[in-house]
């Protein structure tokens, strides 16, 4: 790759990159003289490690249904939008056990992706026997283990349950990943505005109050500063629980957290737009008053925010999403985007949001970093994976569904014009997107083990 | 460099470094194939950015007196501890123009330093005159200005002042340094303590109380959002300080910190050591009681904390400390570290406060970042200046003013056991240092014109 | 009565005080010509309203025990000690009414009190049967509603439950008060301790660490945040709590606070006394860390802690706590203290911890506004119940179980020595103690109907 | 007085108050039989203790002019308004003594006063002699020194100067008032503004903005924490001073803050009406953009403002607000108000933000605690003066320049409708107003000397 500019979290610099087999093995001075088979022309363009989306849910069954992007259409749009490596989320079905749980996931994805993935584990019981397991499961390199303190009944752990979990986190150095929202208390709001005949798409939105994010938020870092466990705080949409994440990082306390593209760009009104069409964008935690945005912003350049992941977890508007007309409590959860975080965060670029530098290390070199794929992904140097893409700041794109690659009917950005296009994407070596097309294969992907969070202290 | 790990803030790879002249020309996977006309072996060694110290002074003028290090000492005193950049400070004095100064102080480096320098400029008159001539500075290279709050009467700036200047940092795009302390309440302190027949070094700290210190860190933060100005405070010392630096990041605002060993190290005991002892510990900010350094060593965690510098500023206890016996007020203010820093750091590592990215990041890359270095200096990557060191991080050495390389008759750590040493030091592609010794020479070092802070936000 | 300084809670006057039936008829300059038949010579003492203690368990059933003071035996141990009400708390068994509940608490007290008395309300159902009740409650002079974080499976209500009665409470006016420790989690740490075979009083501290007090006061600040509702923490006991409440405070939340005086003078150290000693200091929240009395002590100076009571639960040592023997979950939760609240109090003030004033205000005049009996109690004025201690601040005591008046066979601060004594007491005109001996009788007291929280903004 | 509600700090009671020459002798349950001469029936009235306005400048000499209200007009005016009692600011002019500055102070007011007044006393120079002269003027009843942080030149004290006069106050349990704007930086905006041509009344407030009294009183906060001495900070008008204050003072810090009626109902709109007619609302610090208000009454009350005085300095709009057409710098600064603030703030418990008591907390008792006139002050009870108000909360009036009292040629309110109105008001148990007029003399206030500060802890 000649002539890009090479963007690092820490830095850009003019360089080419030679690429041997899987790997980078050189960066170079430009014009360094290498013999090479091909050459890109990365002229005007950056060259940026391939991004990392660590909270994608491809195929996953919920209530009946399932998320509308299988591990193949899933992971060839996240190529499509520069994404080289999802972590998708394995799921514990009640009374089944993690290790089966993640045959089960690796059946799916195995020889389905056109990009690398890992998963981390849903962990749905907590008793002796999964307790046990996580130590199996973190050896198969499934590290990170997820818990809700939402949707009673279903994925909600007590937070005995938690501080169970955690303390065994501690114990094998694993990271407990928190959906923090306290759903006992939705549940009550929920059942209310139900029995008042409040059941509107909106209605989502008002009856899972910000506060109660921040609630849960604070709670889950009570229990893991008692336990002594990290915490990765999912999907934080409130400037409430953005405050209890940096009043404790402030303290050093190993607490970490993302937060997704759809609670950078939208909002409360869209939830209310008129007719059904809010249900498009119903997801858990859910958009919030447009305030809470520049809360987010501001998290993401002092490092409160670590990491931006999409939640990515499509369903369909027509016999999905219309599962809850008249019942907000039946729309299905979730909001596609594995194909346009890149995209959408350069628009902070764009906007003086955040740094050049800033960009890379949000989308690949701290997800990378966090769950234990560094430095084999997440940054352009030699040894590191050949996951490259090359990207033109200059280009001028327009979302739709009419043209996205994702397997589902709306796009919740639909007529947004972005600044910033992928151009060329190689994973591993291979030149899996380039300007004209798809060149890349479903099956090219590998199951990635993970190390431990890096940024443990 | 064949066979090292290669430590860059956001990761450690193995690579091989290719240098051609005063560049590195490539990072290689190991054992890639290259010419090269000579290789040093690094194996089982890290292979680090040179270090930057932001906060030198060298044959500083102080109270008829002066720093006993010429920039040839310093400098090659530096280059002995790993050190390949210094900035140093110009001091205005009051009546003469920022550029004239600008040419004294180039008078006395140039020529003289075995390794690259920079300067920030003291602004000891705040007038028409001077605000235009900071334009001229930037252009000049020098784009950070550095005021205090402290000293009435010799350094010390009004309020009013600062704002000036702060406005004018803010057209201009520099960043303000401040030595935060309240001069005026400290002098009244002092005036009581020696009214009280108090004398001794230990009052040197007691009359000047963290409160002070974190006071003056507030108010600086004020003026500076105020005006909209970058700081970027020096010196830090004091968990007051430390808290208020906190709040204002945590907002956003363009505000940024650094401490010295001196402070994660030393402390307020060591200034109360048996007689004039103590002596050797005076410097301002004082040393604080021992329960600061937590804080601090949190700060650099949290990177609330973003360098780590010496404020170099040695006076031999002979004859120049010792000017104070009788009054600390006399005492010259200073205590020496340039050929230290990234050894004292390295012991954080050993000790589990921070990472080994971390380490690097805080001596060499945020500095190059700070301080408009990068990506020329701070960082291993293609392009980059070949300041290059070798370090052992097994070795062991025992600090001691009879065997460091610093023009002064004691050290601050006499005896100290240290973990890691610097082994081989490479200045713009020249080796400067090796195991056995000196190899630079004074001359060598070139003066860097400074682009602008890349923090700012 | 003559002589004395009347100390309200605005300040002390030297006035004598003209008692009229149960009533104050009128306060007039000392000397002040009127008619009495009898004369109180209070002449260098203080004439303080009547405590009001707004947290006791008199006979309170606890798993197949109960309290040991009877309504006779701990009313008369108050009013020995300078208290003349006491709200006690109506304990809703599962499955039944609140109204049912409430006759029998009235049957138990009835003609049975040697002290006005009134009763908060626990609730172990949250149905809509009971939320209808919560009204006719209020009606019936009861308008405090307890609930639980902690004793999951006995008293603990979900945070459903919790946001369903706070929306009720708002609706009504009334005030949730609230056991805020995180039972659930709790509940785990115990598991854990007795798998371990730790089963010592002291681990009852230790499994109920402060930081869980401090999540569950967060959460349920929050809650009543997000309801509009009043809430009012009972025996607040850590330095987390107070944090928690102190900012909610800040914000003019309707939150409010009242700590015991276990809290402020004993410690996890009394409840790691050895042998099975520390069973005497079974409470929960448990005894904390010495550390935290300062705190609580700044809370009372700050009025973040409004309010101090006793959690007067005494089991005698004897056959009550020693059925803990073996398993610290099994020792009965409470420590006595009805009798030495005012004492206690006041050696606060000898101590120069808080102010005369703010002694009665603590002990009696912001319970009496706090829990609508104000101004027929809690205040030295015309019309006013004659409800009025007459203290002698400078006689010594020695607090013991050989001495004290409550039903228990041991002393939680036995053998302390105190300033200041109760010497004469009367309860709506009526002389019930003097210097002698008791001079009331069971059957005196009268059931208040208590007004809603004066403090709600 | 029969027949009213009479309203202390800490609950109302009907009660009639019996007046013996200068005092009260005797709060009565209502129809209790005393014999009297004179009655005045306050049936359906508050009957509340005379209103202490302990911030006013009468005849304040102010570059070249005078404030327009003699002690004569000034305290007519007060009386008018419900207020018994004011504490005025005798001004060391640089080079004279404390002593000599209170004899002419006495001088103006001997003699001059329709109600009871006090002094503060001004300090502007810090020296030996005036350090020394604190006690004498202590022990002469004035034991509250002012400082300012403002006004370069004039009045302002460095930070030395205020730390020596703090430590002074200190050993004498004297309370220093604080003006906290950071003058030196004012200064130089308004040099600015000046420079750029911005000379309208506005710029007074753009000029002053709220950080920088936030800054002001965090240093003087410090300061205080230094030395140990308690701090009062006068007319508290921005949100930042407040947080600071509140913060303070949840640490249990002395630390005590008024703001003033001005603050509360007016805002920078105000400052910038069309014209020359935002001369009217020349005061400093500024009135603040309108979102502060909510923000002060918040701080009343959660009690992190304690007082509500009026800062009382009244400058004709001809001739002396006229001064500074075409310069704002030339503006006399100074808002009347003395004679409305008791029927201002009553609109605070007419529209909900405080309750009844805490009106007559903040309007008197706090300022009687806070500067040592209680019992003899704030306080309807047996023994205090006979400074009574009698109330109509129900009456309606019209602020206006044509109807006020103070001479003064306009109202900063004109045109504002209120609820409530003072009807007869008493000194020392003489009726000065009825609601037909002023019955009162000029001659009849007395000076009162003040003991210290009850509030100290």
């Amino acid at each position: 790759m000649k002539g890009g500019l090479v963007v690092n979290a820490t830095g850009a610099v003019a360089a080419d990159v030679l690429v041997a087999g899987e790997r980078i093995a050189a960066l170079l001075v430009p014009g360094f003289p290498v013999e090479a088979d091909e050459v890109v022309d990365a002229t005007g363009k950056y060259v940026i490690p391939g991004g990392i989306d660590a909270h994608t849910h491809m195929e996953m069954p919920f209530g009946g249904t399932s998320s509308s992007d299988t591990f193949a259409t899933g992971t060839t749009a996240a190529a499509w939008g520069g994404t080289t490596t999802i972590i998708d989320f394995a799921v514990q079905a009640k009374g089944t056990s993690l290790l089966s749980t993640l045959d089960k996931w690796h059946a799916k994805a195995d020889g389905n992706c056109a990009i690398d993935y890992g998963f981390h584990m849903i962990v749905s019981d907590v008793d002796d026997s999964s307790l046990k397991e996580m130590a199996s499961c973190a050896d198969a390199g499934v590290n990170t283990f997820k818990m809700f303190m939402a949707y009673p009944g279903v994925f909600y752990a007590t937070d005995g349950e938690i501080l169970r979990a955690m303390r065994r986190a501690r114990e094998i150095g694993a990271t407990i990943m928190m959906h923090a929202e306290n759903g006992i208390a939705i549940d009550q709001l929920v059942a209310q505005a139900l029995a008042e005949g409040r059941t509107d798409p909106v209605e989502h939105g008002l009856t899972r109050p910000p506060e109660l994010e921040g609630e849960a938020t604070s709670r889950a870092i009570t229990l893991a500063r008692v336990t002594g466990a990290p915490l990765y705080v999912v999907h934080l949409s409130a400037a409430q629980a953005l405050d209890a994440v940096t009043r404790a990082r402030d303290t050093g306390q190993n607490v970490f957290a993302e937060t997704c593209p759809q609670y950078l760009y939208l909002s409360l009104e869209d939830l209310g737009r008129p007719g059904f069409e809010g249900a498009k964008f119903v997801a858990s935690p859910p958009l919030r008053p447009a305030a809470h945005q520049a809360e987010l912003w501001r998290g993401l350049r002092t490092n409160d925010l670590s990491v931006v992941s999409t939640d990515h977890c499509p369903f369909c508007f027509k016999e999905q999403k219309e599962l809850g007309r008249g019942d907000f409590t039946k729309i299905p959860n979730g909001i596609p985007g594995v194909e346009h975080r890149i995209d959408l965060l350069h628009q902070g670029v764009v906007r003086g949001e955040i740094s050049l530098e800033r960009w890379v290390e949000i989308c690949s070199t701290t997800p990378a970093r966090m769950f234990g794929l560094h430095p084999r992904k997440g940054v352009v140097a030699p040894g590191a994976d050949a996951d490259l893409v090359v990207y033109d700041p200059r280009a001028r794109q327009t979302v739709s569904a009419a043209t996205h690659h994702m397997n589902v009917d709306y796009s919740a950005y639909e007529g947004m014009e972005l600044t910033g296009r992928v151009e060329v994407v190689l994973s591993r070596g291979e030149v899996v997107v380039d300007g004209g097309g798809f060149r890349g294969s479903v099956g090219h992907g590998r199951f990635l083990t993970r190390e431990l969070n890096q940024y443990l202290r």
